[in-house]
């Protein structure tokens, strides 16, 4: 039994784990909200109190200040609040210094996102490789349970993977994993979450195609399926963490995530990207000036913690798995639908943070009670998925089942075999400019 | 008679000039081209040099460095150069200083652009009155020539204007000035001069309407209209210099200003103004530094300058003048069109650099010879523009004219009154987010 909760980072998504471990602070004891800005910390606490959160009154939940880069202090903060277990859900720049402070302190680590040093990105699959999985050895050496990507996604639809493997499949040849956000927050333009993370996402699409890395250029090729409950919606091939460990610990053929966008939203974006305004790597101003452009578009856009209040509409996010089972073919789309207001007024956060937000601390409680306090670095895939899948029904995130009849006008059709075929019929083209060294993407005209 | 010629600037512009003056510099003197940079002011005498272009060869065409704020030093470098005339080719910011210069040593003063604050964008109307001619009673008193806005609009639509009341017409009634660049660079996007300056004509626009200034939003009054030589194209009513002086000088009930753009010009202006990259006002990023996004804009946008080698097509320019001529409706368009490929096998430059660059360097040979040397500060239609007309025929930039017939299918569509009820019926519709603040432009479906 673990006992002690550290959160590192401040943004939309601790603060909804915060709000959730507050409410089941009988299992997990102290709970301390640390960032490198108190003031962000001390906000979330002042949320918790005002929804009445804090399950037992007893516990402590308190803030601190901490620079997660530095490992000692990271180290220190650990100790002084004799934490068992750290929820990292800052910068996915801290997830090695963090993860190294556990390893010293024997802490648990659970986070919800893969590693990136700031000058790199997009970096050769599968990413877990590059730096988590480099320390695998010494988490199982120490006694070390760390949990990897366990968010939504990455995370829930790792989880769902499991569920399919588990209970609904006896053989898997494809998993499509969507994630829609059918919401509106009445801005011109906004990301969900820290812009300067989100955009990164969409700089190369790696996905995992015939047991094969394939890389294409980013919204090149979209589909319009019909969800349930949100309805129709436009998704685009994307590449997504998950794709990193799924590729090595599920038995499918092919595994490919999709994210839902707007005409308007890819509008923006083609533009923002195609001039240069979305890259990390500094440029020089006529006055001398090194800026980071990525960071000035941050500036100017919307702070994501500003667009909850007004947030409306429903997500849906789950897995379409193909395959066999019991010498049928089955189709199944393993969901979860979340509503933006409806996560407003629970905890005074949008949907995006909330799924997020959530499965970290049902990861913690499984620690916290030795479910899945497995001693050694683990994806949610590697994990029994039926306990986690049992807390999110509880906590705010139920699992929804639809089945789909094969090969029928429902299913999410295209095969492995015909995405090349898909891309070249695309409603979206790719002209790269003999001018212009970088890709421009354009909507074909329509005839 | 006036000799020696400083040029400062070594942009696109000064580029041209710099080539047109090394033409005429039997008449002109020696010619010293002077910016910050002192290597962009050796590339142009370069570029002269390999185009044989030097015609006096016993003449000097030299560089010098200079800080074109430093009122000393531009006081300095007029008096070591021996100039008495000064083309400032420079930034806008630097208009009052050069001018100050100027009225210190005596030096005649010549620029196509009117003055700018780097904190303030379009100041309240007539901008004249705001910066220059709060210095024309000191032009008069010290008998300096001062020839404001002599590049092609505000410049050469100012001399046309001029030539419509000289020769044209008894009466006119509205002048619409029509700035159309037809030509493709092949880039993404591109400004076709200096973006800092560039953008900062379209945050307003200001227009003069039955003699009274209106604003109106950027980009909300649309027409199409058949050009000659370029044919259809789309225009926005847009502020612009050349109104700020014509108002006060041209007896009419309107002037206003269009400019063409295309579609994806306008979408990429649209997206980078609503996100705010076009602000000339500072944001403080996540990591403490202070940016001007305009300028973060201006170093990820294509340099001007290196679009001239690829760009194809014509541009044209000129007043449409509706009004009275012995006793009947006139409508004319009198009008330049130039070829950017041809401009740059001249003078290695792009078009819209070349009919902004050559009518300083006209101005400068009236002055030169006496015919423009008024020893007053004036704009360009206070001054007789038969002269100025006879020498753009010879140097690059012949004017034509065309009769319309009026009220006919051919005619420039709208009166004076109607356009608040095109305003209305326009292509384009004006929406304000109620969640933002922002002015976001959006074209209309089409139906």
């Amino acid at each position: 039994m673990k006992k002690n909760l550290l959160i590192i980072g401040a943004g939309g998504v601790a603060h909804v784990a915060a709000h959730k471990a507050a409410m089941y602070n009988d299992e997990l004891g102290d709970i301390c909200i640390a960032s490198r800005t108190l003031s962000k910390c001390e906000g979330i606490i002042e949320s918790i109190q005002r929804k009445g959160h804090l399950k037992d009154p007893a516990k402590r939940l308190y803030a601190r200040q901490i620079n997660a880069l530095d490992i000692p202090a990271t180290v220190d903060l650990i100790k002084e609040t004799q934490s068992e277990i750290v929820i990292n859900l800052g910068q996915a720049f801290l997830n090695m210094s963090v993860l190294e402070a556990c390893l010293e302190t024997g802490a648990a680590y659970i986070d919800t996102a893969i590693h990136e040093e700031p000058d790199k990105v997009c970096e050769n699959p599968p990413w877990y490789a590059n730096y988590e999985w480099k320390r695998k050895d010494r988490c199982m050496e120490k006694g070390i349970t760390a949990i990897l990507g366990a968010g939504f996604d990455p995370g829930v639809v790792n989880a769902y993977c499991a569920l399919a493997v588990k209970h609904h499949f006896d053989k898997i040849e494809t998993i499509d994993i969507l994630d829609v956000n059918a919401g509106r927050h009445g801005k011109y333009f906004a990301t969900n979450f820290d812009p300067e993370i989100n955009f990164r996402e969409f700089i190369k699409v790696w996905t995992w195609i015939d047991r094969r890395w394939k890389e294409y250029p980013t919204h090149t090729v979209k589909r319009v399926w019909e969800f349930p409950v949100v309805g129709q919606q436009p998704i685009y091939l994307n590449g997504h963490d998950e794709l990193h460990s799924l590729s090595k610990n599920i038995d499918a053929d092919s595994i490919r995530f999709w994210m839902g966008f707007g005409d308007h939203y890819i509008n923006v974006f083609t533009v923002l990207r195609t001039l240069g305004f979305l890259s990390h790597l500094p440029v020089k101003l006529a006055n001398g000036q090194e800026v980071v452009p990525l960071k000035v578009t941050k500036a100017l856009l919307p702070d994501p913690m500003t667009l909850a209040p007004n947030y409306t509409g429903k997500t849906c996010i789950g897995n379409i798995v193909k395959g066999w089972k019991d010498g049928k073919r089955r189709e199944l789309f393993i969901y979860q639908v979340s509503d933006h207001k409806a996560c407003y007024e629970e905890v005074e956060s949008q949907a995006i943070s909330y799924t997020a937000g959530v499965p970290p601390v049902a990861a913690a409680r499984l620690i916290a009670n030795g479910a899945w306090d497995v001693k050694t670095m683990v994806n949610v895939e590697e994990l029994d998925p039926d306990p986690f899948i049992a807390l999110l029904d509880q906590m705010g995130l139920p699992t929804d089942y639809k089945e789909i009849e094969p090969d029928s006008p429902a299913s999410f059709n295209g095969t492995v075999r015909d995405l090349e075929t898909e891309i070249a019929e695309s409603t979206v083209t790719v002209t790269v400019s003999a001018a212009d060294p970088m890709i421009a993407v354009r909507p074909k005209q329509s005839p």
